[in-house]
């Protein structure tokens, strides 16, 4: 299985994207990875990455033949990289030399090519997947859509985040629709419980939008259990969270951001004195307990549901750890037929239609 | 100073609400209060509440003349309640025996009246204020504006959140001018920083929507500082987030669902052995100022700007120190004539067109 890699994506590209690569190269005996990025500093990130794991513990297998697992990498040379601060459209279309174009450019013409990860900016990323790439016949708009962390231990998928600024309702019908393929098919959901983001759980609650994609998924087949308010998204009560772009591009954010607030207030207090800083000691696992709860970013990264082809697009941020993570995801996803089963789930709606 | 109160509004009525006015009474010597609801009830706790106080700490003066305090409240009979349950409009208009109605009508017709102040349903309280009281002149969509607490110890307005749904380019601007005046009049900031809410800081990011309103901020008077992301809301960078109602609500409903959630798994946390247990008695300080960081139903309830006179919309779990800071806000506001100040600013951006 042949896993692409945008080697210049993020803000911590290109050292912690081939770290991610490597980690995912030991883990899968039959992944082949193939980098995107300037060639000759790829080799250079590369031998120096291998070099020093021979003396620390980047890997978990120590015996590990690292020379097997550097033959399973291809390097694509690519010379431009596409920033956050660039016009999305624009870049797509005249960087053809970078990182993300030539990945995705690739994704589409080469038949064992199964998926993109790519740490970039999101809009780039979300429009050269659109543009190239392609939609799942049936899909009008596809959707952004990561996993948070429930208070329960599970997961709830939150479609979309962000690819879709303006949506009409039969636009957020098909989110729900991919939502629940993926809820079913990745996570084993039996039947997910599909609700629309709105500012009360009343039924009369909501915007212009939000009333008729309500009308619409109470007819459906799906398992609507109704509105839903953004104080309960982390709940554990739903499995998919629809809504348009915008609305789910704050909820994530205020939810990531709120999180990230209150570890760092947190963290002020504890160190304060020698008395805090006693019982942060005492607290150690609990507070560990916390963050890793709240590090979403360890699912991997937001799938591009609805394109042809398996995008993840993972955080900015990105460490190995979520590169790692992302380039797994695309690696399950393509042995449950993530693609295929969305494929066959709009398909079956529109015959019900 | 008349300041009016629903006592049958919210999830701990009348009790709490009797208790908030009691204090405010307290605090303010020359203020009276009309609490409406049942009277027999109201009479009955508020005796009940008098009678406990001689033997706790509830005022804080103990030798308060408890005869003159009482002297000061009136109390307004209206047998019936409005439930979260019911639609705002057909509850407002059919329910004219209600504690929220009789207690608008009061505020329109009184001329010592006020302002108002209900921990109800939201959206009768906005309902009744938009149908019955009127707006200030010039504006065309009154607006929800809870201030939130920054990570530096200030405050940021977030204005609309929830009485709108669906806006126009214009009701966001005017939303901005309100935030400006109330930021300036109330707090005191020279030059209040006006952030739109959008999905990332660069200028073309955002919704249909939201480009227009950024090109009309950016020709306004006010001080736009340009888009801002949802996960720096609280980050201090920012004195108003200028938003429709929808995204609004999402907005401080994910910052107060996880803050709590945050909480939540933290105490269990530190509940978990003898170990966490110490440790979370020597942090007791430090999580206690993360709480009250967190608190903001401790400054009050969320003015409904635009509106003819004031009305504060306490939260739904409003306990005696939430209704105290509402009826405080009451207080500050009409000596800060914010009403006739958003009234002027209105007017100013008006002549400038």
């Amino acid at each position: 299985m042949k896993v692409l890699v945008d080697a210049f994506g993020g803000d911590n590209a290109p050292l912690e994207i081939i770290k991610g690569s490597l980690l995912a190269l030991e883990e899968h005996k039959d992944l082949i990875i193939e980098l995107f990025g300037d060639e000759d500093i790829i080799k250079k990130v590369l031998a120096e990455v291998i070099e020093e794991s021979k003396s620390n513990k980047f890997f978990s297998n120590k015996k590990i033949d690292r020379d097997e697992l550097c033959s399973r990498i291809l390097i694509s040379d690519a010379k431009e990289v596409i920033s956050c601060d660039e016009a999305p459209v624009v870049a797509v279309k005249t960087k053809k030399d970078s990182s993300l174009v030539k990945a995705v450019d690739k994704l589409k013409n080469d038949e064992e090519s199964v998926g993109l990860v790519s740490a970039g900016s999101t809009g780039a990323v979300l429009t050269a997947g659109f543009l190239k790439l392609g939609r799942i016949r049936g899909i009008k708009r596809p959707a952004l859509a990561p996993a948070l962390p429930t208070i329960n231990g599970k997961q709830v998928l939150v479609i979309d985040c962000g690819a879709n600024m303006d949506c009409d309702e039969y636009n957020l019908l098909q989110f729900a629709q991919m939502g629940n393929a993926y809820m079913k098919i990745v996570l084993g959901v039996e039947n997910p419980r599909i609700a629309l983001l709105s500012v009360g759980v009343e039924d009369a609650k909501g915007n212009e939008l939000t009333k008729k994609v309500f009308a619409l998924l109470k007819e459906s087949n799906l398992n609507f259990v109704g509105n839903m308010e953004a104080r309960d998204a982390l709940s554990g009560d739903y499995d998919v969270i629809v809504c348009d772009g915008f609305a789910g591009n704050v909820l994530i954010k205020s939810v990531e951001g709120t999180a990230q607030l209150l570890m760092s207030v947190m963290k002020k207090g504890f160190l304060k004195n020698l008395k805090t800083k006693v019982g942060a000691v005492l607290l150690k696992g609990a507070i560990k307990d916390m963050k890793s709860m709240l590090d979403y970013h360890s699912f991997g990264g937001s799938p591009f549901l609805g394109a042809k082809k398996l995008i993840i697009k993972s955080h900015g941020s990105s460490k190995a750890k979520s590169i790692h993570a992302s380039i797994n995801q695309v690696v399950t996803f393509t042995e449950n037929k993530l693609i295929e089963n969305i494929e066959k789930a709009i398909a079956v709606e529109d015959d019900n239609d």
